[in-house]
């Protein structure tokens, strides 16, 4: 049996397994809580109200520039707890793999997964490993679960929009999904963009603390800001109107939608949060997120406007016209996280 | 866009996706806290530890006698979190689906997932659809996350077994291994076997809450009781001993076996715990196991022997003789969960 590749054994309860969890896995992976190896992993009480996520990975191509389906597994699901205004406590990986999936490239996802989950400040509590035969998977998924803590006063939500408040992106839209199509395809442009995936915790965390006045937050990735903008004036029941030349967005993302017409409302991001909080805290809370690492383009991007029984979302554009953003069928591409 | 099966768009973030949620999943997974689709789920404080596991299934077939990779799904992950003494609470659903898969199939699983959840007293906290190209998976695959509460007194653990202790299982084994075959091939033996599949936290609760000195419990899936009493013995550094016509084993299972020359010793269960327990609490805890709908053929069949450096499982066989049960090397059959 070569032992640079994973094989259907290494799925299946016995001697080989607990050499891939022993040998590999846990070289990376090792903390108190995880090398019990029990059926499940007992952790401390929270202080708080506990906070549950998950999300599965099947990003196409597996390393990308600026990221990896490790570090994008653990950023999806911290940055989903973070949204919740919860503190990334514990998360679980569960991989299932390709039968001859390479054992350096599962190596390499560990010492991404790993890098994250420290950076995130999350334990990796909990793991499961399954492997399928030959062509019936893609070389490797990866689920995380996340669980969190709140604060119990917290009234975050999606439905919380009201109007008046003010519209807020971290930073650039679009970098994601521009950095993955560009792994998959010479498009003749060179634009040296990467993932933006990052762990959000830790930028937004100062605006928490400090009472910003946060309604609403959102991980704008799959079908992007738009599709994320959509979902929030039809749960608030509100209109919300973007003015386009506030909206960061890099100059090769422009470029290649341009060639493509692809709209970066659309494109999914990994590192960027939407926050929706009270107008009069709008500034202090753009200068917090330019204090952080990933907030550095953090702009005030629109507003919300009046109570709605058809809530919709509009743009005024930088040609002077507004126009409707509507929620999107489907995304621009497939397989993007 | 055919509507009976699922393409790549319904995991692409936009209105297809929303449709796939709201018609379907939610027709059947809808609760309180799912139904507010926010990017995670805040639960009301646990009254006790926090328990946490994952688990991935990729069963084939996905529909087999006695049960499917629904029912499994839940079921796997909430005898994790009973494992360990754990009063499952919630849980997460994590689909990875194939383009071209039959929403008639979805659904199906979507209903049987409700059902076990049902049964197990869960709630489906959060969940995660991906989809992928055609060849690039197997149908569906499903990972569960399972978030429970356990007392803060609990000391279960695989290294708590103490020379004395008995050991317990809760019924048959290899049932559900041998009804995963039988759904894969034709053997010409006609047995009628069903998988075991079966959340177990009520049929344990008992002997918890009565404190029947419970040592360590193991949920003994893939490698089988043999798998995870080398485990034990490892983990506790203790022989331990089994009789073997203590084992009860269903006649069709042993049919199947002697043909194929499998060990029901390493053959996957999906609904039989093994306990370990003080050795003077032993008739007490099988006569509360008895009392329960999973566990009417519970039996104690063997003994923790003494502690060792070089720990081993043995067996007595019916034939008199006594035998070594080594740990296996992988399992007999890939993909049995």
């Amino acid at each position: 049996m070569d032992k640079n590749v994973i094989t259907l054994a290494h799925g299946m309860g016995g001697t080989k397994m607990q050499s891939l969890i022993n040998d590999l896995i846990l070289k990376h992976l090792s903390n108190p809580v995880i090398d019990r190896l029990e059926d499940s992993a007992v952790l401390p009480r929270l202080k708080g109200s506990p906070v549950f996520t998950t999300d599965s990975f099947v990003v196409s191509p597996l390393f990308f520039p600026g990221s990896d389906i490790g570090r994008l597994a653990v950023c999806g699901t911290v940055n989903d707890l973070a949204a919740m205004a919860a503190k990334p406590l514990y998360i679980t990986t569960a991989f299932i793999i390709e039968e001859g999936f390479l054992t350096a490239d599962l190596e390499r996802i560990l010492v991404s997964i790993k890098k994250a989950a420290d950076e995130a400040g999350v334990i990796v509590a909990a793991g499961d490993t399954k492997v399928v035969e030959r062509g019936k998977a893609d070389g490797i998924f990866i689920n995380t679960s996340g669980l969190g803590v709140a604060p119990e006063k917290s009234r975050v939500s999606s439905s919380a929009a009201r109007p008046g408040n003010a519209v807020i992106i971290s930073g650039n839209i679009g970098d994601h999904e521009i950095a993955i199509l560009q792994a998959r395809e010479k498009m003749g442009i060179e634009t040296g963009l990467k993932s933006d995936c990052a762990p959000l915790y830790s930028m937004i965390e100062p605006l928490i603390r400090r009472g910003t006045g946060i309604r609403v937050m959102r991980d704008a990735t799959r079908g992007g800001l738009g599709a994320v903008l959509n979902e929030i004036a039809a749960a608030s029941g509100v209109n919300i109107r973007l003015n386009q030349e506030d909206i960061p967005v890099d100059k090769g993302v422009k470029a290649v939608c341009g060639l493509l017409g692809f709209d970066p409302l659309f494109l999914a991001n990994e590192g960027k949060m939407l926050i929706i909080c009270e107008a009069k805290e709008a500034k202090r809370a753009v200068k917090l997120l330019k204090g952080s690492k990933y907030g550095k383009k953090a702009a005030v991007i629109g507003k919300v406007e009046a109570k709605s029984s058809k809530p919709l979302v509009t743009i005024d554009t930088e040609a002077g016209g507004e126009r409707i953003v509507f929620m999107p069928e489907g995304g621009q591409l497939p397989r993007i996280c």
